[in-house]
């Protein structure tokens, strides 16, 4: 399965800031766009996975900010599964603008039941993302 | 009971936009604001009314727009409860910066169970917001 | 020139709330969006009409909800420019899940220099809208 | 001067997620609000160092999350200056629900001018955070 995909997105007026650049926050939702349709390329579905009573909570973040991005841009956004454990998954981010690059990233995500415990990773899930 | 009450609202970074000013989307969450303390003053708990299986959930929206709002900016909110209905609350809301008016605004909830079908209004809320 | 457009938006994570809805405030920053496009294939290019210092502010909103959209929900826009005044542009907007509509709205956005005074929308503004 | 500040921030409605919880992307808003209430707590005016033409961009992010926080939470923000640099600052950030910590973070910014250039920060900045 593939376990690299890009996207594209366009910034919004509304993800701007008063200095007129993309808000630092507002990356993240783009890093779990990048990774809900990572995940759906791999043949998942989170939606799915989330009825079945199995979420993923990001547990830690990484991020780095080389150069702003401004209303309008498009963005290319690739996003990589760089390690698979029983319970946690791994992603790379790197955010361009042509061919520059503005932003990389990188996350942990927990597999949790709706208590909020940490759970194995499902296997019709692992079997998509490995 | 209260059907009036005042909070004041201090203007994110993160809630601006490329024209430095409050981004219009985002004086919606400072109404559900003044709706949430507006019901506390009044001895009620939207978070137990949820627990409890009911929710307000909005039905239509009016706002008007006069001047901007800017960054850093301490804003006061106004929100007045109109109109209460077997199934329905009608709100007025007024945004000042000082003594300027900036934003106005309407709204209608409905009292709905976790389906979405419309319900009565609990007696115990019903109690707390006539 | 077209005065309707269309365009799909698949809700985001960050957009939905402890309800599981796409958050009433988020609708907002989809109908900027079909803005955006519907002028972009007007001819239009609104990034540029800022850096030509002439922006488009919110006046006033009417919004109506009927059934909510959800995580990971495809969502058709149709955006309709519906007046076009010497300094104000009126728009309606539909949102669709499949063939169930969820939402409208009107807005009527005023014509502004940098520092907030109505100006009239530039002749090549107005050659593309009307 | 200090150089730790602590503020209480009630989660939004519009904050939370489908899962129930604050979603993880509010959080660095959050540790902006800290930043600008540390600054004014040791004299410094965010604001009035923009008009001035120096701005504080976000470098590097590194953020941990060990437990959610829910819709009216009242949640306590520690806001930490930890280094600063000629041009850049660190911050630590920790958020609390009574007790019990529920997320950590560690920031650099950068001064930069209107242009994105970094700049040496500003004597005046310099005195307050010091």
């Amino acid at each position: 399965m593939a376990s690299e995909h890009e996207i594209e997105i366009r910034v919004r007026y509304s993800e701007t800031d008063a200095m007129g650049f993309l808000h630092h926050s507002n990356y993240f939702n783009y890093y779990e766009m990048g990774r809900t349709e990572l995940f759906r390329s791999q043949g998942g579905d989170y939606r799915q996975m989330e009825a079945d009573g199995r979420y993923f909570v990001v547990v830690s973040l990484e991020a780095k900010y080389r150069h702003p991005a401004r209303y309008d841009d498009v963005l290319k956004l690739v996003t990589r599964l760089v390690k698979v454990g029983a319970a946690k998954l791994e992603h790379e981010y790197s955010v361009f603008c042509g061919d520059e690059l503005l932003a990389t990233a990188r996350s942990v995500l927990a597999c949790v039941d709706g208590d909020g415990q940490v759970q194995r990773i499902p296997d019709n899930v692992m079997a998509a993302v490995e």
